[in-house]
Formats: C-alpha cells, sequence, structure tokens
C-alpha cells in the first residue's frame, strides 16, 4: 500500500492544508516521507459531525455485528503484513520483533473485546419487576442496560505505534462500547497510522457500517486535539502520553459548556520495594533482573522501573553493586523520537545537577543518534522527600534508589509518593508482615501490585488494571488496558415501564441476548 | 434528644465558631433553636484527619461487619423516633406524612446497601490464573477487586432532609464502598442533620468501628464546603442542590493537585412528551396526572415534570385546559426555605417577563409566608428554542409547555434540550413509530426514561438511575439513587502473584466469600 500523507474522515482520504508533520527514523535522524498536512477546523467539523451521524445506529448495532467489525479490524491489520512492520519499525527505532510482538498484542486485544462484547455482561442488566399491588405505592417496572457514551477520540500514544494508537486499546474499547472514534494520530508514527487507519476503514466498509464510525486526522502542535476534545459532539477521550500534555487536554475536556470524561495516561514511576529478607537471599540476582526491566524498549514503558525504594545496608549494596554492573554493560538503545530523547538527556542531567543524587553507574554510550544511556543513581530518603526534582519521572532507561534508614522512613517515603500505575514487591515468606505493613500504602497509590516480579509487561487479561490514582491517570476508577477498559464508554440508563415493542433487545422480557441479568436481586444462572 | 448545636467529629461533640446558621420554620418564617456555629479550617483538618486514619481499617472491613453497621445506622434512626419526625417537619415545612415516608426510604435505603455489601457483586473480582509454560512469555497470576475510594464528603440537599441528607443515598453508598464519610450539613434543617448525626455516631461506636468513620460539620455559605473538598485526604464527593453551587464545588474539585471524583446532581426540568394518540384518547385526564406529578413536595423534586413538549393542536388545548383547571385548583403549599420561594418567585416571574411565554393558569395564593403558587406557561417551539430564559429549571410547581408545529419540529426541541434526570413518554400503541423515533434522542439525554407514568417519585432499587447527561449531573456513568450508587466510591486494583497469605480475602485461592468469580474468562456459578 502507498502513503499518500491524508487524513481520513470516514470513507474518505483527505489532504489536510495546515503544517505538515513527517516522521523522523530516530536510528538515522532521516525524515520519512510522505509528509501529513494536518486538519483544519473545517475537517474537525467534518469528522465530528460523521462520527456524530453514525452514533445512533453504531451504538445499536447487535452484539455479534460489533463483535465482528472488531475481529474484521484484526484481520484487516495483519493483512498489511510486513508493510506495517517496516514502516513502524523505521518510525519508532523499535526493533523489529518488538513491533511484531505488538501487533499480535493489537489484534488480539481487538479479538479479546469482540469476545467481551459477545458476552454482554458489559450491558450489567438489571430488572427490577412491577409490583403493582405494592403499598403504600405501587412499583413500576424498572430495566436498566449502559449504552454508549457518544463518539470518543483517542490520542495515540509515542511509544506503543500499535498498541496504544491508532487501533490500540482505547480505540478497541471505545468501539466495543458503541462510540464512533476519531484518531489523533501521533506525531512521531503518522505513516504506521495511516496503514493501520485504512485498515479499520477498510473493515468498516466490509461490515457495512456508517463511515462516521472512524476517523483519522493528522495535526502538529495541540490545534487539532485541543479542537476534537472542544467539539460538543465529543462525549469522551482517551490519551496516552505525557503530564504536561494530558493535563491540558483535560482542562480543555473540563472547560467545555458540557465537561466530560478524560481518560489521560500521564505519568508514573513505578517503585520497587525490594524487602530485608529477599534482598539478603538473592540481591545480586534481583538487581540484574531489574536491570533487565529497566532496559526494555529503551525503558519507554509506562511501567518502566524508575524508582527502588529499600533499607540502607549491604544487602542494598549488593543489589546496588550487581545492578550497576548490569546498567555499565547495557548497551545504547535508540529512543522513539528525538524530542524524547532530549528530554531524557534533560532528566538524568537535572538528577546529576541536583546535588542530592550520586550517580552509581551509567551506560554505554553511543554516538548515533538518539542513544538512550542507561542510568542508576542513588539517594537518601530525606534528600528524595525534600527534593521535587528526584520525585519526577525520567521517561528512559535511568532509576533512583532511595536509601531508607529504617522502616518508618520507608513506610513515610512511600506515603510521599504521587500515584502509580504500578507497585512492586519483591519479598521472601519472611518479608510477610513487612509486606502486609506496606499493602494498603501501595493499595492508596497504586492501580497494580506485583510481588517478585517487574512492572514492565502488561498483560491484555479481564483482570489487569493499567491504571491508579493521579498523576498515573486522571481517572483511578478505570483501566486502559483489559476488558474492564470496556467500562469508561458507558453510562447506564433505567427503563421504566416501556412497553415490550419499545424495549431494547438486551433487556426486553423474555431475555433473547441469554443475559446473568440481576433479576429482583437475584443474579440469574 | 436536646440538640445541643454542636458538630460531631469523630465521637466528640464540637461547638464552632464562626456564624451560626439556624433553621427557619418556612411555614411561619419563625427561627428554631439552637443556632449551628459553623466550623473553621481547623475542624475540618481534624475531621478530615480522622477520616484518614479511619480509612485503611475501614475499609477493610468485613462484609458482615460493615453490613450490620449500615443496619445499625438505620436502627439508630429509627430509634429518634417522633423527636426526628416533628424537627424535620418544622425544619422544611414538608407533611409529616412526607417525613415519615422519606425516613422509610432513608433506612430501607441503608438496609438495602447492607444487602448489597454482602452480595459482593461490587467487589467486581477477577482472576486470571497463571500460565507459566506459556510461549512466548508466561503469565503471572492476576487477581482484581474493588477498594474504596478514600474518605467522602457529602453534601446535604436542601429538599430530602433524609433521604438525601445526613444518612442519605451518597453516605450510604459512600459507606457501603467501605469510605468514611463527612457531611456538611444543608442549612436548611442543622436539626434535622444533628439528630441523624448522632444516629450514626452511635451507630459507629456500637459497631467499635475508628470514630473518624462519621463526622458532621456545619457553616454558613461555601467555606466549609469548600475547604473539605479541597483537603488532600478527601478522595471524592456526593452533592445534590443548584447548578450554581454544584459547579462551584466541582470546579474546587477539579482545581486541586489532584483532581477527585465530584458528583453533583444538579439541573433537570424533566420533559414530559405527550404523543398524538395517547393525547387525542386521554388529554384531559393526563392533564390532571401532571398536574398531581407538578404539585408534589410543591415541586421541589428534582424529577419535577417542569416542560412539557407535543404538536399544537386541539388535543394539547384539551390537555391545556384540563391541566390549567387542575393548576386553578392546586392550593398554595409551603416551600422549603424563604430562599428557594424567592428563587420560584424569580423563576416565574422571569417567565412572565419574558415576552416569550403565555400564562394558561396560577394556582391558589396564599399570603402565608413561603407559599409555592402553582403557575402553566405555554410557549412556541420557536420562541422556546431562541429564548434561554424559557430553557432553564424553576424550582417548584410550574411548568412550561412547548407547542410544535410538527414531528421535525418536536424533534428538534428534544434535540436542543440539555441533560436530563428523566424524559417521559405518555403514549398509546398507535404512538409505537413515533416513540420509536424520539427513542434515541431520549436516551442520549436522560438517565431515565418512563412511558405512562409519571417522573416525580424514584424508586430505591438495582435498576435505578437517577443521573444523566451533564448538567443533570457532573458525570452521567453513575446514579446517585439504587444499588449501583455504590460503584461511584470504587476503583479497581489488581494483584499479581501475590503469595497467598498476602492475598485479601476478596481474591483468595478458595474464595471465601464465595463470590461469583469471573475466572479465566468464565463465570462461576
Amino acid at each position: 500500500m502507498n502513503l499518500t500523507g491524508e487524513m481520513l474522515i470516514g470513507q474518505k482520504a483527505v489532504k489536510g492544508s495546515r503544517d505538515p508533520i513527517q516522521a523522523i527514523n530516530p536510528a538515522t535522524n532521516e525524515r520519512l516521507e510522505p509528509g501529513y498536512a494536518g486538519g483544519t477546523q473545517a475537517e474537525v467539523d467534518q469528522a465530528c459531525q460523521l462520527a456524530w451521524d453514525a452514533f445512533d445506529a453504531y451504538r445499536e448495532t447487535s452484539l455479534e455485528d460489533r463483535a465482528v467489525f472488531l475481529e474484521t479490524i484484526a484481520d484487516e491489520i495483519e493483512a498489511l503484513g510486513d508493510a506495517l512492520v517496516e514502516r513502524a519499525v523505521a518510525e519508532s527505532g523499535l526493533p523489529q520483533a518488538r513491533i511484531q510482538g505488538e501487533r499480535g498484542r493489537t489484534c488480539g486485544q481487538l479479538r479479546m473485546f469482540a469476545k467481551t462484547v459477545r458476552a454482554g455482561e458489559w450491558l450489567d442488566v438489571r430488572v427490577d419487576p412491577a409490583m403493582p399491588d405494592r403499598q403504600p405505592m405501587p412499583r413500576g417496572d424498572l430495566r436498566q442496560r449502559h449504552i454508549a457514551l457518544g463518539p470518543v477520540v483517542v490520542f495515540g500514544a509515542s511509544n506503543f505505534p500499535l498498541a496504544f494508537s491508532v487501533a490500540g486499546g482505547d480505540t478497541a474499547s471505545a468501539l466495543a462500547a458503541g462510540c464512533p472514534v476519531i484518531v489523533k494520530a501521533h506525531a512521531a508514527h503518522p505513516g504506521t497510522g495511516e496503514l493501520v487507519g485504512r485498515a479499520i476503514q477498510a473493515a468498516v466498509k466490509k461490515c457495512g457500517l456508517p463511515e462516521g464510525v472512524f476517523s483519522l486526522m493528522f495535526g502538529s502542535g495541540r490545534e487539532v486535539g485541543t479542537a476534537l476534545v472542544s467539539d460538543e459532539r465529543i462525549k469522551a477521550a482517551g490519551f496516552t502520553g505525557s503530564r504536561s500534555g494530558g493535563i491540558a487536554l483535560w482542562k480543555a475536556a473540563q472547560s467545555r459548556p458540557e465537561p466530560i470524561p478524560f481518560y489521560a495516561e500521564m505519568s508514573s514511576i513505578n517503585p520497587v520495594f525490594p524487602l530485608p529478607a529477599a534482598l539478603k537471599a538473592r540481591g545480586e540476582e534481583m538487581g540484574k533482573a531489574f536491570v533487565g526491566s529497566l532496559n526494555m524498549g529503551a525503558g519507554q514503558f509506562c511501567t518502566n522501573p524508575g524508582l527502588v525504594i529499600a533499607l540502607k545496608g549491604p544487602e542494598l549494596d549488593a543489589f546496588l553493586k550487581a545492578a550497576g554492573e548490569a546498567v555499565e554493560k547495557s548497551g545504547a538503545q535508540t529512543m522513539l523520537t528525538p524530542g524524547i530523547f532530549e528530554a531524557y538527556e534533560q532528566g538524568v542531567q537535572s538528577l546529576q545537577e541536583s546535588g542530592k543524587a550520586q550517580e552509581v553507574a551509567r551506560g554505554q554510550k553511543d554516538e548515533s543518534p538518539n542513544q538512550c544511556q542507561a542510568g542508576l543513581f542513588k539517594t537518601s530518603a530525606q534528600d528524595f522527600l525534600s527534593s521535587e526534582a528526584l520525585q519526577g519521572e525520567v521517561f528512559g532507561s535511568t532509576s533512583l534508589v532511595v536509601e531508607c534508614a529504617d522502616e518508618a522512613e520507608l513506610k513515610k517515603v512511600a506515603e510521599h509518593l504521587e500515584g502509580q500505575l504500578t507497585a512492586t514487591l519483591q519479598m521472601d515468606d519472611a518479608d510477610l508482615d513487612a509486606a502486609r505493613k506496606l499493602l494498603p500504602t501501595l493499595e492508596r497509590k497504586a492501580g497494580r501490585i506485583l510481588v517478585n516480579g517487574w512492572p514492565t509487561g502488561v498483560e491484555v487479561c479481564d483482570a489487569m488494571v493499567h491504571g491508579g490514582p493521579f498523576p498515573a491517570t486522571s481517572d483511578s476508577r478505570t483501566t486502559s488496558v483489559g476488558t474492564a477498559a470496556i467500562h469508561r464508554f458507558l453510562r447506564p440508563v433505567c427503563y421504566q415501564d416501556l412497553p415490550e415493542g419499545l424495549l431494547p433487545e438486551a433487556i426486553k422480557n423474555d431475555n433473547p441476548l441469554k443475559l446473568r441479568r440481576l433479576v429482583d436481586g437475584k443474579r440469574e444462572q
């Protein structure tokens, strides 16, 4: 497929008229063709109107039709073959195997949501039958189902050109819920975006759905994104990216005459707590494994372990020694974009210049463009607590070890943390009491708690929570990965005394969708 | 029980030091003793710290203990006996039977949440067992449960001194979820607030819970409320009241360094659509029934039918004639507060002075204080669409009938409406097609859709949705009435590879709470 540099507005391909964005191969700093000219307010209007026009029909498609649509998108993405992998590798600097894996995850995710849609539990059907003879007042027939919120805007992420972008988790869950989607592609990988966008566009056509179910827009800066989020026809948005970008768009969403849910996944440093017995038993091994997690994808994961918090002492020293050696051996890796590389360098520099963090080790240098040199630093709990410079996220393969004098200080550091996507305990049996004492804090701070694993690697499944208290996300009540993500794009509606002929399928008397309804307080089998 | 005019901070009773509020019997404009001196920042701090200290223990109480606590609150409220009813009548001007009914609803609601807590479905337990041999990567053991958000602030409502106030729906659902609650009592009924607050305080003690599980504060103006919502230890808030008050507090909640969910139920005019066949068959009867709903509680319900939208013609004329006659016969009723009465008078006056609404009928006058004189007005669709003055809520027994030239115009008016708590169809079999055409619009606009009933009277049950798109509420994804309200105060947490000894009860291997878990994608029986 030849890339055209066009936006996809419904079934049309439209050339933008604003400053074009052009992908850069971060491994070479070479500009990739074609340019993607940005959209204007007129195209934002068109995409929003098409999405709005599609909404009522799309949200009432049958569960089977919607599931088939999601599966068709997966098929169409796979049908893109090597062209997709090659372009994504060129635009992201990520290794081919990683992109292939991410494609598998993306398509698996779409098929998983198809299964979720078919199962229909997300409709959360509740029926309270009429009680016409109840005293002192009769009760009407009351039924509840969930319906889609409305057209949704999805912002592609820099660090997952497939799984968190045009057909990523936000798009899949919104489409599953019955929401038309307009994607604002990430400027780092527009060609990947166009390819995947055309796959979705083809699936819309194959499935005979209204064209406004999907559009794809480009734009440099925040103009197009802000216009989309501010449009009254948009009823929710999903975002994965930086804290400043997320908060700016979140504010736009809250400043509308009608505020809307804005799901931003933003900033997380994913603390790891090696507990004393585990540290003593296997500090060295742990140090190596930690660096393995730290280096994954050049540290460009939302769940990258950017912080280690432990008791100071010879056991932690052994961990630091092993981790330091592993860092020193770490080869440089290409970062996603020149901008991310620059921010990483600045982040490391501000640790170095803070006067409060000691350098433990640095990884290997490479003079090729945009190479992430890994880093390990340490600091004291007191310095950490008193210095905001040490508490921010450094996006990339650098981590900070916080040495605590005692359990009380360690608890203090834990309580001081902002909201996180994950928190990890490294523990042995003898650490159980210490872990129990820490657990309530970690539950309050993080969306996912791990034991003896590493936070990188987010399983796409029913039980996953990829979310957490602010600023990890803007809404801790939800997840952006896993089947529960569908709930972000739904709202309940109650139907009182509707005649059978007017009732939506999901709540008809004879339960044609065979859902496990909650009827009169009892769950149907 | 003697009223002391004190706030309840945990198990203590504390006299405030700011300007006292004093209830006014709206039927007589007589001031009621005692005065309730407002709290200061120091007391806000104390209540928040106690709530914070109580949180970790309270959220992990067993389902049974928490259910018994809710039932004990209901018992303690009932044990207040006639004193509660008398005080609530005096402070609200509402009839005794209404207050007795509301007490029943309040206690029933607490007991319903006890049942919901015991059933444990709200934990939404999901288990994805480990797959150690999976290729290319093993899967860990992943489990999800929901935990409480944190301490919650509840704002008492003017119009339901019991069911939406100190021990009302927001308090019941937050306590059910495992959140400590601080109530900011409504200034209109502080004595009722103190009585109910002392009942909760006694229940906390009887159940041996940490004292910070409940506090009750007073304050005139918005100072105490804003301080509570802005406190970093508060993690969510529930509010029922005016649009301006709700939006001001919502903004405070969003302006925090860590924004929090703020559930405001604010403004709804609850459109009623009498469809042609129904109007023809029973316009007169319908007009009378409509006025019955309009007059309930002097129109001071969030679900009061403030708008009727129908096709112009002799059928609508018959409805208008019958409704007008019923309005003319309507006796005046005491409104809740002098402030609400004044706002009602102004609202009616602005309809009269709009030059775009004709008076159809007014109810009987009464020169006693704060008497609501019912009102019925009509306007054309064109005037309605072009005049913001006609589109706002008039809180009280006044309604506006919008005459539409044809179906297209009627649809246009429906599409033009803001978000609503309810939308009502009056229809006969012959109206089915017209109803089907209107339904998608109503689903987008309202949280509850009724057929051939009236929106006043909100059933407390599983299927109820008392919510809806902005500005009916600040968050259409939830309900403030019914068992689903518990979800407002919860967030998911995922546990990866935790040893059995560290797992919370709800997600232990042998399922000791006997929950219907989602295990490996299958729902357990």
